[in-house]
């Protein structure tokens, strides 16, 4: 790629959008012409970056030649109406929804993991599932000890997974409640404040709901193992940007000893290990909003089981679990180019 | 027992012994004499009963005499000093401590589903830990398909748990951070407000928090079953006074069908099924607080293994998790006798 990259991003006033705006400040990317493309509501209103506002523009018949890469942190829709038309004109394309992370010809990936799914012929590239990134950051490095062929994992979502208007909910209902005034959710389905919900994406005919369906889904497609069993249970609370993860992993075998996984864990780039238990200080998302490591802790030979050990995960959701995924993907793409 | 039953409440100022004293003032209890102890700063202030106001007493040596009932919600020290007096003189008592539960002696008690542990000589009657009876209310009705042999649970527990006075330090360190203002915790050792955190009780060398280790042993006193195998990974959420569960539980053979649970589960006394899959519709804590059942959903087949379901479980933590259980062992003690 040359040097100076133009780089653009559909969907860049969002929750992730603004995210990668501000990666893209940083670094090589400051240098990047940027382009950014909006909704019909926001056309011509200005992004701020630390050199220069960018104004937004509209997604139109002549706005797809000319990228280096191209964000998509819209709706799956968006994507699946303009992804090809960037890629077909030269671009790569870092597609955040789930428009294809599913389909065989489209990488999914999670830059320290499986980076080599993308191959010279890859225009688009998925960027996984928030939960399922967090969660194989912290299991991935444990292949080294043998065959993982389960994972039991029970999410604690942040409100930042259902976009801005949710965060702001969350705040709002939970003043609200503070305050002793009624409050009618017009974003989830549920009362936030102070409460926690079962995801709320469709529940299909085996009982489980479409988020816990993408982390059985996307660990095997990452981790290219189809024999992976997932069990998830996706659930929302009352958090604004940062998802924890309670994760048991079964091996084949014996489970490896707490040292040697945490060895392995600490060595892993984008992964810290914070393990204190003299201290009780463990992963929390008060801990994680705003930096990139995917925090790990509470490791420890799970009990129940020979062959399995437990531990609690917790990443940034709009960072690592989607906006920084992305940023790390398109920083190894240049260095392919 | 005489129809005029004189009962005590240890540590009547607390939040589980507010609750008690709320629970008593209904039904057959509403006509009882009720004597109500306290710490030092509390002595001569009133209790308010719906019929009179009780003034809080001291503990001291000719205080244990004339009771039926004596409840403890104090801590485990006071419940090791002073049950024992209480029951000496005749009366029985029901402590919420964790002093005597794992005393071979003293039976381990949720009643609807082991209130024949208790025998005629039994005086001292142990509530088990909140998050132990919430998970058993929607584990003991399924034993009825075959030998349940390993629960793995993830907890998300509020901070009620921790007493009153953490309650009010997450209502005021929620408040501080939607101001913006700093808030440095009092009563945990986590910020709490739009946070996530492992259970505080201390960690022993096999990496488990006293919580769990709560769970892991209250489990097989409570189901009889000193062969259950339980792995907890008990985690507070910024929820004012209910736990909630993920809870996956393993059989010796293949799972039961979904509707077979869900009709053991509906039929057992305590536990109300909220399964509702179109609505997107299961347990949250603003359903379960301040009334007493343990509600259940999200109850599938696992995916990742033929032995095992997963379900959802959802409690308020001071009723069903503590004072509803001391009362409701309480009602079974008075038609004992």
């Amino acid at each position: 790629m040359s040097s100076a990259l133009t780089i653009g991003i559909v969907g860049a006033t969002g929750a992730v959008g603004t995210e990668i705006v501000g990666l893209l400040d940083k670094g090589q990317w400051a240098n990047a012409k940027l382009r950014v493309f909006g909704s019909e509501r926001s056309i011509g209103k200005p992004i701020s970056r630390l050199k220069e506002n960018v104004l937004i523009e509209s997604l139109h018949d002549n706005s797809f030649a000319g990228f280096d890469i191209v964000f998509f942190a819209a709706n799956s829709e968006i994507s699946k109406e303009y992804a090809s038309k960037f890629a077909r004109e030269g671009s790569f394309v870092i597609d955040n929804s789930s428009a294809f992370r599913m389909d065989p010809e489209v990488p999914l990936v999670v830059p320290e993991i499986n980076f080599d799914a993308v191959s010279s012929s890859t225009k688009i590239i998925a960027n996984p599932n928030c939960s399922t990134i967090i969660m194989l950051m912290a299991v991935a490095p444990l292949r080294k000890f043998g065959h993982i062929r389960r994972l039991i994992v029970s999410t604690y979502q942040s409100a930042s997974g259902a976009g801005r208007d949710a965060m702001i909910e969350l705040e709002e209902s939970t003043r609200a409640h503070l305050d002793g005034r009624d409050f009618v959710p017009q974003v989830l389905p549920h009362p936030y404040a102070f409460n926690v919900f079962s995801h709320n994406t469709e529940i299909d005919e085996s009982g489980y709901n479409g988020e816990e369906v993408k982390m059985i889904q996307e660990t095997r497609k990452i981790l290219g193992d189809p024999t992976i069993q997932v069990n998830p249970t996706c659930i929302r609370v009352p958090v604004l940007r940062s998802h924890s993860e309670s994760i048991t992993i079964e091996f084949d075998q014996d489970a490896p000893a707490v040292n040697e996984v945490r060895d392995a864990l600490a060595e892993f780039p984008g992964v810290r290990v914070v393990d204190d238990r003299d201290a009780n200080h463990f992963p929390m998302p008060v801990e994680t909003n705003g930096q990139g490591d995917v925090l790990v802790g509470r490791i420890r030979k799970d009990v129940s089981h020979p062959n399995s050990i437990s531990l609690f995960a917790c990443g940034d959701q709009l960072l690592k679990g989607a906006a920084l995924n992305a940023v790390q993907i398109a920083d190894k793409l240049v260095k392919l180019s």
